[in-house]
């Protein structure tokens, strides 16, 4: 079976750099698959793709060595399985708040006795190789998001479930459920304690702690002890390169500053 | 008729900023019409996008301000026609290389007897209004494309067919003809020159002057006089600026430069 | 935030027309996006619509001033959330038949602490505008139906629940669950009684008071007191329009009355 | 081979009835076949329709006893061939203008020696029979539509083109082309007139009449003697009852006439 | 109503051949609906097929006189009914493991009294008939999967509930749920065990017996007494005989065994 | 630039084993893609592929090391650029009958000065290399259809124009462009003259012979000294396999020969 190219550098200690995939598009998912980094994640929940779209991205980002990874829309069973089945090597199941709902989750991820996963890997075999049954368990990573209180007061339960191989802050959920402003970088003393604390519970439990970053924050989480961390995301690093082109562009020419969507 | 607010631009001596899609997605368009560009092109070319996706692209553009450019896969009628009446405010017409050339992209784009576009504008009465007939002749604008030596050869009879709103320099297939290698903001001097003589004929044949540029070089075009410029592509935006993030994030872990798109 | 046109229609006490899609095609919805509506619903659960088509559905809608609702194909709060991300202003949820499912329903589109909306309004904030959070809650509407006895029994349970906006009848289950053939406007004593308990109900707790009408029922219902009715449908406007085109067209034609759907 | 039921028709020298599909979904093309039409035609020049749509929809009328058309986007070879092996049993070629014209497009529909139709009825051998290859060149029919006064010139010489089934006039187009505002059922002189000498130079050739007409006047141009008329058309069938329901409701509600799209 | 021809089948003890459709494709789906089988399942479940792309299959099958079926990702109603209303006859449910969990799969199939689907069947009336209502709940299928050793344990429970037509032994799975490979004609003792005594559960609660089976096993599997079996699968019958070929033509190439695919 | 292998096996005088895709999807593409081929031809001729389906099969073809090549609807200018933008690294031209045909092929696929091709290859640096342009008129083939007696006739003038790398027999299309029924094996001499009046020419002008085969035809044609043949070809395999599969289960239940499929 073709090797989880991040579950080798977790297991080195060696962080994790990945890119987050909302534009419903296999292209803009191949522009991304290029661009150095180790594992992408097709967002199902809050990215504008649902499943054909996915799959086509799933072989777009099978175009190179870069680990596929997906957030499905909600901690479902039957997605999960449907997920894995198209190839994806890891699942980020958001708001598992509790030791059950992270037991649901593993347990859609690994097959019997493990879990109740389905059989059927119909394309994973192509991607991953004719004895995925037999390595899948191992290689296939789960990970679900801590991202509200619940989860907070829940920690050393979902952490200490058998399969769990790592967790992923959502810094803006977190943020609303801390009665915060959503916000991706906060320093706010409740958020940062927060993150600290799961910090800790996973060094505690031994599961790789993740957290959903920018440019400006990776290098920090990193240093803080997180080994997944994100560097970029489509949509917002596409609006933010062509408002900066426009601007500028716009900027050089004096006294004629609008366009359509100026006002 | 809704107005093309581009031609109002071009009747006040005013630049024309836009963007430029490649990316075959409806989203990714959206994200784009909101960064306030005067006109989008959505590229039938070399874009990969096709007319499904183009007409879905159309329709996120309608929901801004932005004007909806279309650059047609080649001068070809049929497709013309068929992006005029999806609603188009615009077509680019590649490789327009002779006045018979000219003439036939201009007969596409326009009712009889100025043209043999064939009634029957569905979405476009939809976008435009239901006067549309009335005054679509007078708002559509058909930009051919000046990009290779033989366009230079014949420039004053492409640029004095009546209809020809624009034309639209290609700087890599012009720099390729004239046996340069392909570039997008070149100042070698046998490319600058023949910019500086197209846009000469266009003041000549009162056309307005248009040139795929970037943020670096629209200024200087629009400077030069110059009223149609890029100053922003969406692949290549994000490309770069994911690119960019993902070197800074790496850069600040000392030692541990490269991930699976390294080698 | 752009606001919720349809929210301010209901705070005056009139009533909100809509149009129902079950087609899945984006310019079938451009066009009843063009046809003077208050609101569109792209039906997820019975029309032929999955997420990809919805979303461009959204899209098409959004080149008007139509107020977009989407019918969610269950009381799922995946789905839910994800059609608030992709830019709906309120959810029809089928089959509510409890104050619990009613509350889960609320929960879905709220942000905490009202609810358990996870954050991520992608597509939202571009047809919204950038201070989507802040206002979503209030601007966005919940609309559970009432299409059972169980949900006539827990009437009160279910329109009392917090952020309930108004509640949707379903004429035909709820007449199939009283033991009726399915009808849309049915006058049959018991349809009757559990219709204008329902509105009573909606009066007591200050819930507007909608339900699935035609053409032919929309102004009686709203005599009744109603404040959101159905006008049209899309494939029974287009089976009904063409149907009645092509006996007329027929039947003008003596002896020859059937073609091959005719047997 | 599956017959072609409406040359059927023609031989007979009864009308064929038939439907407009310009909405690009399957459903809205199997709600269509289901109306007791004779022919289905699926417009690819003004319908928002490409390849893999029209594809699906040759599909849902499948289902059905309705004779599947083609709307070429323009007369171009490629595109004629593409449709016939995806099982269309005609090809309606816009703008055929001249005899050289006629001929190239019966070229396309026909295998050697009678033309240069390429082989690899892929679907057409589902839908039509393994005997296809034997049988298509009497069975598959070609269209040319006359809408231009150069088709009216080149009459005689279009309609001469041996293979030329029927031609179908395009009342929009050729109401343009003779100098008037385009109209479906004119009876101003110069149009009905030029559709007078059309209709004698089918008789006078044996080539069967058709024309674009609406529920009003296909009968009369049955009467006429035209065999092959448009009874309904999907969009605007949809527009006109979905508004009339719209204006019946809210004509119901005394001084509140507006929605969204009434400004 | 359209009879349900695999119903009638088995009505007479006769079995019922079927075709499984992964790849998601409506023209593959067409090509195996051609190919003499009684019933042809499209795999939502393990198949790389959403809901876009089923209901394609669905109009594709429906051109021909083979029952359509459905696996369903997972015993949830909302897909269940979905699947119905676009005309699907029958469900396919996996990992049925209770008398409760069939209960579930049952009452969504079946409208009120008997359960508790909504009404809707828009495109079911198209293919079925327009007293679709009225026949349903006799005709359409419910087939749980018995592929667990918690289902084996419930198999009375499971079997026993009104409205189950058949089940379907999912042999893989059931296998790991044995502790034994993955296997779909296994001979093991345990496996063949569990599989005869389901047969057996089957015949003395009167539903009908059915299996995923392989053109090798499924004669033997008729004459144990099952009466649904599988005699072909798509992408498995494309693999094997793609793979087939191109063995026998390099293997007439002396020294030259290996393609790109053969390291 | 990743190399051409297919060009590579040729140089060194060996066969590439190829295999045809019709069915529309990137899965079955995917699967085809892992069998140990040299190279898959998307076919947009005659398969049910237009650009948006061959794009993403391009894609799944490039999960692995097969050559993708495409053949195009016609020998069209904007389509070949398009395709090879897109990633092709070989197009099959069908219909090419005369030497300026060829040159018009050729001049497509090669930048200035040895044709016209426009610069954009937008996909094609991310699968082949960013040094794509200094390699691409090198690497990328272009292969001619001889399929009619007018190419035949004008054979030495299509083989001697500069560029064309192979050239690919279309027996079918030749076979009856002779007078004789579409065979693809066929021995019959008028055919078997052609075919080494074909083979001979190219060696006579050092262009590399191929043609359409099959499994038993594809040896023999390798022995004559053809060096482009077809392995296998998806929707004729699919078929074939799932047909055979059907008719072995059926033929061993006495007396029940048929399904749906069999009248």
């Amino acid at each position: 079976m073709r090797e989880n190219a991040v579950k080798r550098l977790w297991e080195q200690d060696r962080p994790a750099f990945g890119g987050w995939l909302t534009i419903p598009s296999a292209f803009s998912a191949e522009v991304m698959a290029h661009q150095n980094l180790d594992w992408l994640c097709i967002d199902m929940q809050h990215g504008l793709i649902d499943y054909d779209t996915a799959l086509a991205m799933l072989q777009a980002i099978s175009t190179t060595a870069t680990t596929p990874f997906v957030r499905v829309p909600w901690n479902d069973t039957a997605i999960i399985m449907k997920m894995l089945d198209a190839g994806a090597y890891g699942v980020i199941v958001p708001m598992v708040n509790s030791r059950a709902e992270a037991e649901a989750a593993v347990a859609a991820c690994r097959y019997p006795p493990q879990g109740i996963r389905s059989f059927g890997p119909i394309r994973a075999v192509y991607y991953a190789g004719s004895d995925y049954f037999a390595h899948a368990n191992q290689e296939v990573v789960c990970i679900p998001q801590i991202e509200t209180t619940a989860a907070l007061e829940n920690l050393d339960g979902i952490l200490s479930v058998e399969g769990v191989d790592a967790v992923y802050i959502g810094p803006m959920d977190l943020s609303i459920s801390l009665g915060l402003p959503p916000q991706m970088d906060s320093d706010v003393p409740a958020y940062a304690e927060a993150r600290q604390r799961i910090l800790e519970a996973c060094r505690r439990h031994n599961v790789v702690a993740g957290i959903h970053s920018t440019v400006a924050s990776a290098p920090k989480r990193i240093a803080e002890g997180f080994r997944m961390v994100l560097a970029s995301s489509d949509s917002s690093a596409l609006a933010r390169a062509v408002g900066e082109d426009i601007r500028a562009v716009r900027g050089a020419e004096p006294g004629a500053p609008g366009g359509p969507g100026y006002q």
